[in-house]
């Protein structure tokens, strides 16, 4: 099958997806579950090959821990799947209900986007929690994982792609791409594919955003701020600031620039430099930083620069506004919080900060969907249209409009022998939808 | 200014109007409607001057019309602006509260998308009800029109600006654009513009996709489709397809395409084509259907046809599946319809037919903002991510998540000192928001 092939099949197989009730979803979700538990020797021979390739192909260590996928990680998204079936079905939800007139009835329902085409890192339990969030929200995949993971992701694939036919779903719904020629040739795909959701860096995802006429939900970057306001608990801030910074480095919700008061830099940034000391945590400052701290200078590249490592951008602010202005600059509109004890400053923050996440008072490291209880995620997203910050089922749905008539015609209308009534709030059961 | 440095005052100054209060938003918007009043005249001589010289260069007649912009199309545009006022703000509104653990709060807050870039045809009164949705939902807007009404568009975008800065409106908010490579400018701005609505053929809507890395809001071709079950009331069918395709044919929601079920095809098609003798609708039939009446040979180009258009493709099909898949194929994903009395058939044509607005037992015609009541409309989606059908304010919107806390950090979670509590249903009042 060619790529435009498999896309065509998923193509067919979303409009039967979309009418699949909740209970044939979760049923097939159990059985992709128990497959999972049944085949796992399978599962954990082939990753034990795809970690040998890769360690003999010298793959960086933490790329390395992220391709493992042993019965602890099984495990783990065996009880994702559980928890998803307990999830609320996101389609079918009647969001506005409403008599135009007289027999003449128009409903808004949630439904399936479509076809759904995925391109995610080396984990191959984002194969698993893809796949599934796709099946729950009743959308057709096209999966590209990290090359490192071929064999895992093959046998996943399987397994869900079988569990999911013995359940009765429609064939075709989940497809496996392998190699980049696969992914280039998915990107031309318009007709029948309705989104792309690449997980990688800014550069990745700009990539996409400029090879392909599909829509992109983006998951990019994540260049965080932590603004130290005049009127912050300083103590609490030196808490925050390296929590945010050091708890988890790999991360997008990771900190990666920290802008302080130029009223309090002088007390802060030296307890601030201290406390960093602990984690070796390497520091590049603004002239007015160095002039306090000692650290490597930082350039207008610095500020743009999501280091995932021990080390961080710092720069001294006249005030407020220089902060939120610096943050709508150089930020990836990911998450950026400020510390203060000031309500109206936090207020502002929150307000002009243009980021999908915006925080007062707690660490930058809980913008994540797992932590904010939206089940599994597909990824956080960077974009300002459709869905933002962490995405689950929520993001992978759209709605249709439903008008059901009774012979009802336009000219009626227009002549003004029938009027629109336009009651609202209608009662939103009707067997029909 | 060059478009670029337009677009970045759009930008900053949407940052600001992002907080602006909705009292503020909607007295701004009555002295908007006040000037559009009291600069009436200056409107009228502005495009008295357009049509002159449209008129001059030949302009087809239709677009002539839709040029005109006279007292009683500046009476309906104030009243829009006044129905606007009424409105309730979409801004600010909390869609999920929740504690996440004693003092650490989310919040799910909608908020504009910031800039705006819209590409409309050639009624003035579009750049009046698409600035002041802009407003009300507090984004900036970079508004090119058509430049057969290069004066209009000029004196009203000037009115709109002078009102809002004597409302106390941050300056720079809207922005008129006046050529083609002004268009070709803001397309490669996707770092100060967030959504680009371009209104127009399917053609060029796909020209704008392809030539911006900005989300497009696409408001394209409707190929709207009209099924005839074997279980339709006949008699109803000929007034529904009737009025469909000829109650106002120059409009995306008027029917181009009907297609009847093979087992009432010989009773339904020569009652149709009797009734569409009283316009003279030409036909263009497949086969079966040329076998029953007179008419001009279909091909599949007929099928992909938006004729606007007293013009229509006819073809029979073996049943509701084919149908479904006929629409699926060769539709736009705008309005399609099915005339039956079998609810069955109904159900699962509204559930398997892929298009923003699925009808059944009556005109495709009604599928807008207007009958909808959704206030004025920005366009019609054929989109299926972010907003689909008939948008107006709500596709103007997106989110941003808000989390207060009290020096929470991610560590003691980490560690096990502390646990989420994952508390529902918190009250959702919070004076911080």
């Amino acid at each position: 099958m060619t790529i435009a092939d498999m896309a065509k099949s998923a193509k067919l197989a979303s409009i039967q997806l979309a009418s699949a009730s909740t209970e044939h979803k979760n049923k097939a979700l159990l059985i992709i579950a128990e497959s999972l538990e049944s085949r796992k020797d399978e599962i954990i021979h082939a990753n034990a090959q795809d970690v040998k390739r890769s360690t003999d192909e010298a793959l960086a260590a933490p790329l390395l821990k992220r391709l493992a996928f042993g019965a602890d990680k099984i495990n783990d998204v065996v009880q994702g799947i559980k928890d998803l079936v307990g999830l609320s079905d996101p389609v079918g939800d009647v969001k506005l209900a409403r008599a135009l007139d007289e027999g003449l009835d128009l409903y808004q329902v949630t439904c399936p986007i479509g076809v759904i085409g995925v391109i995610f890192e080396s984990r191959p339990d984002a194969l698993v929690q893809i796949s599934t969030l796709c099946l729950k929200s009743g959308n057709a995949v096209m999966l590209k994982g990290g090359s490192e993971a071929l064999l895992t992701n093959r046998i996943l694939a399987d397994i869900i792609e079988k569990a999911t036919l013995d359940a009765g779903i429609v064939p075709g719904w989940i497809q496996l791409l392998e190699t980049r020629e696969d992914v280039g040739a998915m990107l031309g795909l318009d007709q029948y594919i309705d989104l792309i959701i690449p997980r990688g860096s800014n550069a990745f995802v700009k990539y996409i955003i400029q090879n392909s006429d599909i829509p992109v939900l983006g998951h990019a970057d994540g260049i965080c701020h932590s603004y130290v306001d005049e009127s912050a608990n300083l103590k609490q801030a030196v808490e925050l600031v390296f929590d945010s910074k050091t708890q988890y480095v790999a991360v997008c919700n990771a900190l990666e620039t920290l802008l302080v008061h130029e009223s309090v830099a002088k007390e802060f940034l030296p307890m601030m430099a201290e406390k960093f000391k602990e984690k070796s945590v390497k520091l590049n400052g603004c002239a007015v930083t160095q002039s306090i701290i000692e650290c490597m200078p930082a350039t207008e590249e610095t500020y743009k620069t999501e280091y995932l490592d021990y080390e961080i951008s710092i720069k001294v602010v006249s005030d407020i506004e220089a902060a939120i202005n610096h943050i709508n600059t150089f930020g990836s509109g990911h998450t950026d919080a400020i510390i203060t004890e000031n309500a109206a400053h936090a207020k502002d923050f929150m307000m002009l900060v243009d980021s999908g996440n915006v925080f007062w008072n707690c660490s930058t490291r809980f913008s994540d969907g797992f932590k904010y209880v939206f089940g599994a995620e597909v990824g956080i997203s960077t974009n300002k249209i459709h869905a933002r910050g962490p995405v689950g089922l929520e993001g992978l749905i759209i709605y249709k409009y439903k008008v059901i008539g009774h012979g009802h015609i336009a000219a009626d209308y227009a002549t003004g022998k029938k009027h629109f009534t336009h009651t609202e709030n209608k009662q939103i059961d009707s067997p029909y939808l």
